[in-house]
């Protein structure tokens, strides 16, 4: 069974998620984590820019074929939803000039698929996530939460690859 | 007297202006400039890779030292502000990438910087663009307010540049 290498990523100015695990069939496991963080003193431009070295520099080190971005919560405040915006539009840009596919979940869906129910605490999504990826290493929140968004795509393309194989044995064609 | 070559920047998600213009001096001399628009029917992180690439053809093309970036007006539908956000973040980071300083202005530091007022309207501004930039060939609204944020940036440097010069033929040092 093929093996599929999801990036996943929780985007933010200061500090940006990532998660990268493989799928195969039923089996998940992690293959690695971590927080990209940026200096808030480094000018805006300089601080995405940084962002995107480290995004480029974790594409080429684990080589992931999928992307999967959390369609972070807009915030009432409209400052910080332009910022996060900011870098959002970096963490999409990389791994799509990259040549990955790249699949955006909102936060609702990234919950259901990882525990069951889209009103799941944050908690309970970090003791799932730990739950199906045996031998992990992380401890910080951004990073489960990407590892979350990597495990919701993880489900949806293998519903997606299901239901296109139903459609080929009913005989319906792709 | 040397010659700043300055690339101004307008960004939005469906059309993001850009004008360059040189700077001599007391001189500006326009150089080039248009909108960049992208197909509203592809996916997200496709239009902003459409982006960057297009900026980058740009910059290799017109090699300009600097950049200047409209701090865009934050609308109060949050959705649209993070749209904004994510064109905006590609717009900051393409420039810094390549080696350029990228600054940015808010609408009203344009206004006031081209027209001499920052509640100037909006089509005070165009003329004053095309005013202050003879042989200038441009028509779309988006481009004539890149190419105000470049005449801004122009401003803004000289104003720096004098201040500078003030400090060392008074003793002061930098």
């Amino acid at each position: 069974m093929a093996v599929r290498r999801i990036l996943g990523l929780d985007p933010g100015l200061r500090r940006t998620g990532w998660g990268i695990i493989d799928s195969s069939g039923n089996r998940l496991s992690w293959v690695g984590s971590g927080v990209i963080t940026s200096t808030a003193d480094r000018a805006l431009a300089h601080r995405l820019a940084e962002l995107y070295a480290r995004l480029e520099d974790i594409v080429v080190e684990f080589q992931p074929t999928e992307a999967a971005v959390e369609e972070t919560f807009v915030n009432q405040n409209p400052d910080s939803t332009l910022k996060l915006g900011q870098a959002r539009g970096v963490a999409l840009v990389v791994p799509a000039r990259m040549g990955l596919t790249v699949a955006e979940y909102n936060n609702a869906t990234v919950k259901k698929a990882v525990v069951g129910t889209g009103a799941a605490q944050k908690d309970q999504v970090a003791m799932r996530v730990h739950r199906l990826l045996p031998g992990i290493l992380v401890t910080k929140a951004d990073a489960t939460d990407a590892l979350a968004v990597a495990i919701c795509h993880a489900h949806t393309g293998r519903t997606n690859a299901a239901l296109a194989q139903a459609r080929i044995a009913a005989g319906a064609g792709s």
